[in-house]
C-alpha cells in the first residue's frame, strides 16, 4: 500500500470512516461520500488505498473502536456465560450493517496478511483471552477437566463466529446450544 | 460485476486462471501475465473483474477444479478418519501456494456474498456431507450418541479449517488431536 503523503489527510479519512461506522453507514458509504466528509479529493483516497475494506481495516486499528461489539460477562455458570457470548455474537451479526462490517474485516484480513494479523490481535485477542480465563476459572472450580485445552476451545469458538459472518449465516440459538453443550460435555470434569 | 461481452474471451481468461492454479502459480500471477496467456487485452480483464480474487472465484466455479484438495476416506475408525482429514487439510495449507489460494477464496467469499455462497456450496458442500455421513455411520455402529448434532460438528470442523487459512496458521498435529479428541469425547456413546 503506498504511504500517504499527508498525515493530516490520512487521519481525516480514517476519522470519516469511523464516523460512518458509528452511524451504521459502512455498507452504503461511497468513496465520494468519504472524500467529501474527510475534506480530501477522491483521487487522494484512490491513490492511497486499494478499496473501502482496506480503509476500514486501517481505521479500525487506528484510534477508538466504533460500534458495539458484544461484551463479556462472568457469572458463576460457565455454560450460561458461553451461551450469552454466542447469543450476543449471533444478535450482533443479525444486524445487516454489522454483518457487512464483519465480512469487510474478513476480506481485508484475507487480502492483507500483515494488516489482518494486527486486526485479529486487536479484535479477536481480547475475546480469546476472556474465553481462556473463563475456562481456567471453571477448571479451578473443579468443573472442567485438568487437561482441557482452553486455547484450542477459544480458537474453535472464534472460528465459528468468524465462519458464520463469512457465510452470512449468524448462529441461531439451536446451533449455539449444540456447540456449547457439545464442548462442555467434552471438557467436563468427571 | 459487469458481464463480459465475449463469452470466448471470458472462457479464455478463466482457463488461463485454472492453468495458473494447476501450475501452483496463482500468487505470482499478474493481470498482465493472465491477459497474455489468455490472448486478451489487459484492459478487457480490468473492465470485467474488480481483482484477481474475483477471477479466481469465477474460474473455480466454472469447469473442473484444479489442484489437489484433501481426499476423504472411510475406515473402521472414526477418530482416525477425522484425524486423517484434518492432517490432510493442515498439510495442504502448509504449502504457501495453497494457503494463498484458500485466502483468496475467503476474500472473494467475504466480498461477494452470492459468488461466496456458490463457492461454499461447491467446495465445502462435499466435505460437509462426508463428515455428516461419517458421524452417522459411527452412530449406527453405536459409537456416537443418538442425539449428537452431526451437521453442527461438520460445520465446526469446516469453520476451523477456514479460520486457520484466514489467519495463515495451518492447524498442527497437537491442535488437531485436541479438537478431534474433544469433539469425540463430547459425542461418544456412553
Amino acid at each position: 500500500m503506498p504511504r500517504p503523503r499527508s498525515e493530516h489527510a490520512r487521519r481525516s479519512v480514517l476519522a470519516a470512516m469511523r464516523r460512518a461506522i458509528a452511524e451504521g453507514a459502512f455498507e452504503s458509504l461511497s468513496i465520494e461520500g468519504l472524500a467529501a466528509d474527510a475534506g480530501v479529493a477522491k483521487q487522494t483516497i484512490y491513490r492511497w488505498w486499494p478499496n473501502k475494506a482496506a480503509i476500514l481495516g486501517e481505521a479500525m486499528l487506528d484510534g477508538e473502536i466504533p460500534g458495539n461489539p458484544p461484551a463479556l460477562a462472568v457469572t458463576a455458570d460457565l455454560a450460561a456465560d458461553l451461551h450469552a457470548w454466542f447469543d450476543a455474537v449471533g444478535s450482533y451479526q443479525l444486524r445487516e450493517e454489522n454483518l457487512a462490517l464483519a465480512r469487510a474485516l474478513i476480506a481485508v484480513t484475507a487480502a492483507d496478511p500483515a494488516l489482518g494479523a494486527a486486526l485479529n490481535e486487536r479484535f479477536a485477542g481480547p475475546v480469546l483471552d476472556w474465553i481462556v480465563r473463563r475456562i481456567d476459572l471453571a477448571r479451578t472450580a473443579g468443573e472442567v477437566r485438568a487437561d482441557a485445552d482452553a486455547a484450542a476451545i477459544a480458537d474453535q469458538f472464534l472460528a465459528m463466529a468468524s465462519y458464520a459472518a463469512l457465510l452470512g449465516r449468524p448462529l441461531g440459538p439451536e446451533r449455539v446450544e449444540s456447540i456449547v453443550s457439545g464442548v462442555l460435555w467434552g471438557i467436563a470434569a468427571r
